[in-house]
C-alpha cells in the first residue's frame, strides 16, 4: 500500500516560512512613553520587584507560561541520532502544538552535547527562564538518568514525553478498549514488545493503574530477573513485571495474551501471533510509520481493537493528547512534580472524553485534534495535584 | 526636578500581560493534513535534509532569524547583580525591540551561573539554536573573556551590547557633535570617565575611528601605564591611550579637554569642570537615570552639545540605535564576525541619518524610534562585511 508521507508538502511549508516559530511582543512599542514603560527606565522597577521576591518572575515576565523543550537530538522520531540542528524541526512542531492546544509558550533548546552531566548542568542553569521542562527525543538509558536527576534537582516540573506521554495515551486507549471487549479486569495478560524508554514507562504506568500481568520483551528476549543483557532500567522493571518468570521470545509470551502493545519495529507481529492470543485481542502497534502489524491484517486474524501511531487508521495513539494538558494542569496547580497519580488521572480523563454510547472498537481514543481533550486532561491533573496536597 | 520614572506604569503593564513575550506559530494547525505537514510524519523529511546539510537549518527552521540574548544577571542596568530571574524583564524588553525594529526573533537566556567557563560552555552547547548571540548585562571583567572566547569558539556572530552598542552610538553622536562645533579633527582631546566595559569599548572604537587623544579614568584615577590597580582590560587600553602619561584625577585631565564622555556615576561633573574645558565643549553624560551632569547645568556652564541616556532631553544616546541593525546586517551578509570596520560603518550610518541641514546642537543623534536607522545601520554593516571579503 502507498502511505502518504507529506515529505514534499513539509519541505515546502518549512521553506516558505523559514521555520515555524516566531517570538512576538504582547505589548506595543510605538511611542517614547511605550519605550520608557516596556524598557528603561520603567523596567528597572519590575527587576527590583523580582529581585526582592523571586516568585514574581512568574507573573511579571513570560516565564510563568514558558516551557523549555530540551533535546540532544539523539533519538529523534524513528531517525535516531541526527544531531541537535536536525532535531529543531520536531521541537518547533512541539512548540506550536503547545501554543495551539494549551496556550503555552514553548522554546526549543537542542543541545550540542551528549554528556549526561553536562545536559543536567545546562538545564539547571537554564531553570530561571522556564516554568517547566519537556524532555524530548533523548536516547535511553541517558534519558532516565537525566529525568530522574532533574526531578530531584530542579524546582519546576520535568516531563520526558517519549516515556510518559506515550504511556498516558496507551493507558487511556487500554481503559476504553477493555470496556469495548468487556474485559475490565486488572488481571488481563499484557505483552509489551519493546523495552526502551517508552516500553518501560508504559509498563510502569500500567502497573500504577492496577494492571498486574505484564511481560516486556526487548530485542534480546523476554525481560526477566537474572537475564544478563539487561540495562539498569530493564533490571528494575524486571523486578515488578513477568512475575511467573517467563523466558523465551514473542512466540512464547504472546500465547493467550489479551493485549499486545508494540513500541518496537515494523511488521514484527504476524497473523499467527494474533491467532495465538486470547479471544478478542487488543493490539496497539505503535511503530511508526510502519506498525508492528497493519490493522487490516490484525483484524483479519481476529483482533478486536487495533490502534496505531498513524492518523490514517482509527484509534491513533498520539502523544498530542497528553503533553499540552499535562503541562497546563501542573502549571495551573502551581505544583512541582508530575506524579504517577496525575498521569493516571490524565489517562482516565482522556478515556472519559469518549462517552459510553460513542465507544466502539474503532473509537477507543479521542482524535488528536479533539479540542475537548486539553481542558479535560488539565483539569484531571490539577485536581489530582490539589488532592495530593491534602493527603 | 522630578523625573518621571514610569515605575507604576511598568509594573502595571508587566502584570497585565504577564510579561512581554509570546512564542507563536507561523503556520496553521487546524486539520489532520496540517498536523501531518508541520509535525509527523512530514517533518521527518525536514530533519533528514538538515542532517545531510547542516546549513539548511537556517532556511528550514526559525534558527536563521533567531538571536539568543544571554545574561548572567550580574550587571543589569544600574542595578548591579540582581540575579538571572530579575534580569528577565530587561531581556524580554530587548527581545521585543529586536522584533519591532529588525524583525528578528530573540529569546532571553538568563543563566543561573557566574562561572566564566560554565557560561562559555553553555553558550557553545546552545549554538545549534541561534544565528547570533547578544551578550547583555554581564559584569566586567568576566564579560571580556566570555566575548573573546565565544568569538573564537563559535561560528556565529557574538556581540556584547553594553560594550559595543554603547560605543557605536557614542561614536555616531561624536561625529555629528564635532561637525556642529566645527572641530572635525582627530586630534581633539577626549576624556572618558569610567573604565569598565563600556568605557573601554568606547575608547577602542574611537581609536579605531581615528581619534588619537583619549584619556580614561576609573574610580581609582587616570588609566595610565604602570598603575598597579588596573585589571587586564585596563592595562591593555593603557597601552594605546593617554600617550603623554597623565596622572591624577578628573580635575587634572578635564583641563582643555574638547569632549567629556561619562559612563560612570551621577553628578560627578560640575560647572568648574565644564568651564575648565576647551571652548565649545561636548559632553555626553550617560549615567542613567541621573547623569554625570544635567544638561541645563552643563549648558549654563558653557557646554556646546550635551547628550545623555535620557529620553526627556535632546540627544539621547540609546543602544537601540545600534543593536537591531547590527544583527540584521551581519545576518543579511551571512558573516560570522562583527568587525571593528563594521562597527565604525554602523556609527557613520547612524550619524548620516541626520542631514547637514538638520544637524544642530540639540540634534546630533537620531531619535531612538526613528524608523530609518535600522535599515541604514544594517546596510552599512552588510556593505562593510562584503567589502571585507573582497580585501
Amino acid at each position: 500500500m502507498t502511505i502518504k508521507n507529506y515529505k514534499a508538502e513539509s519541505i515546502e511549508l518549512h521553506q516558505k516560512h523559514a521555520g515555524k516559530l516566531e517570538i512576538n511582543s504582547k505589548v506595543d512599542v510605538n511611542t517614547q512613553e511605550d519605550l520608557s514603560t516596556v524598557y528603561t527606565p520603567g523596567v528597572s522597577e519590575v527587576c527590583n520587584v523580582i529581585a526582592e521576591d523571586e516568585e514574581k518572575v512568574n507573573t511579571l515576565t513570560s516565564r510563568g507560561n514558558m516551557i523549555g523543550i530540551v533535546s540532544d537530538g539523539t533519538a529523534v522520531l524513528g531517525l535516531g541520532d541526527i544531531g541537535p540542528k536536525a532535531a529543531i524541526p520536531v521541537m518547533e512542531g512541539k512548540s506550536i502544538l503547545f501554543k495551539k492546544f494549551a496556550d503555552l509558550d514553548a522554546f526549543p533548546i537542542c543541545l550540542d552535547t551528549k554528556d549526561t552531566e553536562e545536559i543536567i548542568n545546562i538545564i539547571k542553569a537554564l531553570q530561571p527562564n522556564f516554568a517547566g521542562i519537556n524532555l524530548e527525543d533523548i536516547a535511553a538509558p541517558r534519558c532516565f538518568e537525566i529525568e530522574k536527576r532533574l526531578k530531584e534537582e530542579l524546582d519546576i516540573p520535568v516531563f520526558h514525553d517519549d516515556q510518559h506521554g506515550t504511556a498516558i495515551v496507551v493507558l487511556a486507549a487500554l481503559i476504553n478498549a477493555l470496556k469495548v471487549v468487556e474485559k475490565e479486569d486488572y488481571e488481563v495478560q499484557i505483552v509489551i514488545n519493546g523495552a526502551g524508554s517508552a516500553g518501560i514507562a508504559i509498563a510502569q504506568l500500567l502497573l500504577s493503574a492496577g494492571y498486574k500481568d505484564i511481560v516486556l520483551l526487548s530485542i534480546e528476549g523476554v525481560v526477566c530477573q537474572g537475564e544478563t543483557w539487561m540495562n539498569d532500567a530493564q533490571k528494575d522493571i524486571a523486578e515488578v513485571t513477568n512475575l511467573t518468570q517467563k523466558r523465551g521470545g514473542l512466540d512464547d509470551v504472546i500465547q493467550k495474551a489479551d493485549v499486545f502493545i508494540g513500541v518496537s519495529a515494523p511488521n514484527v507481529l504476524n497473523e499467527s501471533h494474533v491467532k495465538a492470543m486470547s479471544d478478542q485481542p487488543i493490539i496497539f502497534a505503535l511503530a511508526n510509520p510502519i506498525p508492528e502489524i497493519f490493522p487490516e491484517k490484525a483484524i483479519a486474524a481476529g483482533a478486536a481493537v487495533v490502534g496505531t501511531g498513524r492518523s490514517d487508521y482509527p484509534n491513533q495513539i498520539n502523544n498530542l493528547l497528553a503533553f499540552p494538558g499535562i503541562f497546563r494542569g501542573i502549571l495551573n496547580a502551581r505544583k512541582q512534580n508530575i506524579t504517577t497519580e496525575m498521569k493516571v488521572a490524565a489517562a482516565q480523563g482522556i478515556a472519559n472524553v469518549i462517552s459510553e454510547s460513542e465507544l466502539s472498537k474503532d473509537y477507543v481514543i479521542p482524535h488528536a485534534l479533539n479540542s475537548d481533550v486539553v481542558a479535560t486532561v488539565a483539569n484531571a491533573v490539577e485536581k489530582s495535584a490539589l488532592e495530593t496536597v491534602h493527603k
